[in-house]
């Protein structure tokens, strides 16, 4: 008998990989459909066998947003990376290190410091080290406004010759935006905003080839990506409640469950039925309360199938506390000691990120293989 | 030259040893002060030599989280232990296992069901798994409350005979307590319930030599132990920012920080000052915000002196955003790309559980030794 979930130890993590397959087909052929190229971002599965399948069809690039990423991933014969993080002087023996052992590895900078570290490293005879301008398309993080013509034209030319290989932006706003109209604005919004700047590049003379935009929302909603190059994007491989949240997917594509075990009940506590405890606390599940809607996760039942109204509502350490949804009425099952729930997370580079592995089921509950995941920096 | 911090990739987790010492050695000498043993949680540091600095002058016992903890810490030679999380029937011969091989691992619960899972065992001809009945002495997660008289003793009957080793509490809602009156309360409050508890199970003619309460706010207020064998507890040995607003320490006796590294500003952004940006983001602090007061982190310069009023005000995976406290005046420092800040933790078992190992200072800024952290269940 193959080994199925009821023989995993929990809390665990899941994953249904004919989900995660089609997750992955649907992003790839919406993107070529837009004359766009996609690089994966691989920091949301760390995982080889995963990142083979987020990168299946592809052109052999992908993101990552550690080192440690990068390493493992060119360990792997990915040939083809840029780190989506701004640069640190410090991080540049490593990145060359990559670069000299055949890895086209690219960094992202937005101020003139940045490039002048880098044209230090190529005045000291070392060939340059490829850098994308990071350009803010929406105010919430890092990068340089468009609008912002003279600075951007002075980080360019802070870089050494023949250092620059285009711009990018990261519309993260877009995890705000709620409804159709919003999200194709955020993606509109966050194309216009690197092809501006890649023109504005491009009219002071430098080639800028790559114009690279993405976010999982934007990603599927953007209707134009004219003058775009390449969209990254990490969490559509698995989804989750804050992407179901937005509407860029259901929670029948939501591919990774926490697996727990019922260890106690307290039929006194909180709403209708009680609280249910489980063994998976915000170790398992993480801190990430998402959109604040689904507590720390929704309740499936051991196949999988949503309970709708039962979630996470409290955790400790090793605890998570289920009840029922504020507001609603028909009461939750009685689940005894020892029985089984899937936990579908709020968020899942957090969630996943508290597992070293993946079970990997084929649509049912069988486990046909285990994916080794990696973490650090 | 020995390295210093300089020397560390970011982000990273610092850990002073000479704080951590000193805040061992003050509960230890708190709690024999009022009678009782000390039975440290190793859950908050998962690390054999941070555990020795936990049970240096110590009787050998200790608490685990999980079995993995308990599985590791046995490894390490220590012999008498508590899995302090509601036991499920499936983990029972991991238990046995560890048993088996000579170590004293306690298991805890609060229903008939698992008291018969432990009974079936007993009858199969396994000697006794002991068990502590978890008693709930706030309302805040799990145990039997003491009023439950019936119920406490039907559980005690439902177990093996010779089974009851004892009884536990753990005051969680003690991190909601706020000043010294309620914290106070709250210690005694538990000890009440766990003593409470072991009456009533003595006086129907069970042995019960065990009364375990603990946790880190109880811990420092208690001001009697009488009839408590031994107080848990886990935070302490780190402290953090949850534990200095709730007044259980100073900033001072924070042992653990978050070395990061400046990647860039966004001057136009936030309040005074802007926005500095690290490559410390949730990835490196947790998604824990603690009791809201701190962001995700106070900011530090490298020699980890507090800057009071600069937080890490947000957070993706891999950035933190740095700015002013929200109404404070005082402008931040502006620190260049590439200068080093240490960030203060909300929640020390959350955040250290993103590391894989402590770079230990010995209360300067020279890396003394890399003490490996482990995780998972």
């Amino acid at each position: 008998m193959p080994p199925t979930i009821s023989d995993l130890p929990t809390p665990c993590l899941l994953l249904d990989r004919p989900r995660m397959e089609r997750n992955c087909r649907r992003l790839r052929q919406r993107i070529a459909g837009l004359g766009a190229a996609l690089r994966p971002h691989l920091k949301t599965c760390k995982s080889l066998p995963a990142a083979e399948i987020m990168m299946a069809g592809g052109d052999g690039s992908a993101t990552a947003s550690t080192l440690r990423e990068a390493e493992e991933f060119a360990a792997a014969g990915v040939r083809d990376l840029i780190y989506a993080v701004g640069i640190s002087p410090q991080k540049l023996d490593r990145v060359a290190r990559l670069r000299a052992a055949g890895v086209d590895l690219a960094v992202i900078l937005d101020s003139t410091e940045q490039a002048e570290a880098l044209a230090a490293r190529a005045r000291g005879g070392e060939a340059p080290i490829p850098a994308l301008i990071e350009i803010d398309a929406d105010g919430h993080r890092a990068g340089i406004r468009a609008e912002r013509r003279e600075f951007l034209l002075a980080v360019a030319r802070a870089l050494p010759p023949g250092g620059l290989r285009g711009v990018l932006t990261h519309a993260g706003d877009s995890y705000h935006a709620h409804g159709t109209a919003a999200l194709e604005q955020a993606a509109e919004q966050e194309r216009a905003a690197a092809v501006t700047a890649a023109g504005i590049l491009r009219s002071a003379g430098f080639a800028c080839p790559v114009v690279s935009v993405g976010s999982t929302p934007t990603a599927h909603f953007a209707r134009d990506l004219t003058g775009v190059t390449e969209v990254r994007a990490g969490v559509y491989c698995f989804f989750d409640l804050v992407m179901a949240g937005l509407g860029v997917c259901t929670l029948d594509d939501i591919a990774c469950t926490v697996l727990a075990t019922v260890i106690g009940h307290q039929p006194e506590k909180g709403p209708l039925g009680g609280w249910t405890l489980t063994d998976a606390g915000w170790m398992a599940l993480s801190r990430d309360r998402g959109d604040g809607a689904q507590g720390y996760g929704l309740v499936c039942d051991a196949a999988g199938r949503p309970y709708e109204n039962w979630l996470v509502v409290e955790t400790s350490q090793e605890h998570g506390v289920l009840a029922l949804r504020p507001g609603t009425k028909q009461p939750p099952p009685r689940l005894a000691v020892g029985e089984r729930v899937r936990i579908l997370p709020n968020h899942i580079c957090a969630t996943a990120a508290q597992f070293d592995s993946y079970y990997v089921l084929d649509g049912g509950t069988e486990v046909i293989a285990e994916w080794p995941r990696f973490r650090g920096w």
